[in-house]
């Protein structure tokens, strides 16, 4: 998976109240199925589909202890996306200094 | 708009190649349709829609004068996100934080 595809994923999964209340509720600590789908007024399929979408975007991980499946956040959740933001934000730094250099050379008009 | 809708579209506007590669170019300074256009082997309708939901989503805003329409970056482009992902980052760190006390309190085995 490129990169891209992989930002791409992180966004779509994040695109969706249902599944960023599990991201919010899973920073709080790990939560078992049961756990998250109680609060979140979907049935259980649709909220196992969710916790795929987000576990394939690379924001949890889950591991199952006899018939309980948990959740949890990866460390490194945020990491892509914010790398991301940074650099546009740099950039958008970058252009602003230019901009503002720019203005700073244009030559003041002289009274005659 | 609710904050929970606001971040709903932030997120689906970013969440495509092309709209972040246009946020890309963005970030660098303003462009017209017509340069923003070029580079992205999409048909010009196409452009044109991915703008309108990278406007609707708050992350860009355009201006027409005469017959050229040029975009640039909010300067509060990604602050909503910024703000949300901060208070997940908290949150995970405080559960971390949680986690290292009670393993901390957790008595030692003695030998007998």
């Amino acid at each position: 998976m490129t990169e891209t595809e992989s930002i791409d994923r992180y966004f779509q999964a994040m695109a969706d109240p249902y599944r960023r209340g599990f991201v919010e509720r899973l920073s709080k600590g790990p939560a078992s199925v049961k756990e998250l789908a109680a609060p979140a007024n979907v049935q259980l399929p649709a909220v196992l589909k969710h916790l795929r979408v987000l576990e394939d975007g690379g924001i949890v991980v889950s591991e199952k202890v006899g018939r309980v499946r948990t959740y949890r956040m990866r460390p490194d959740a945020f990491k892509a996306i914010n790398n991301w933001v940074e650099q546009r934000q740099r950039d958008m730094n970058a252009a602003f200094d230019r901009l503002a250099t720019a203005m700073a050379e244009v030559p003041e008009e002289k009274d005659h």
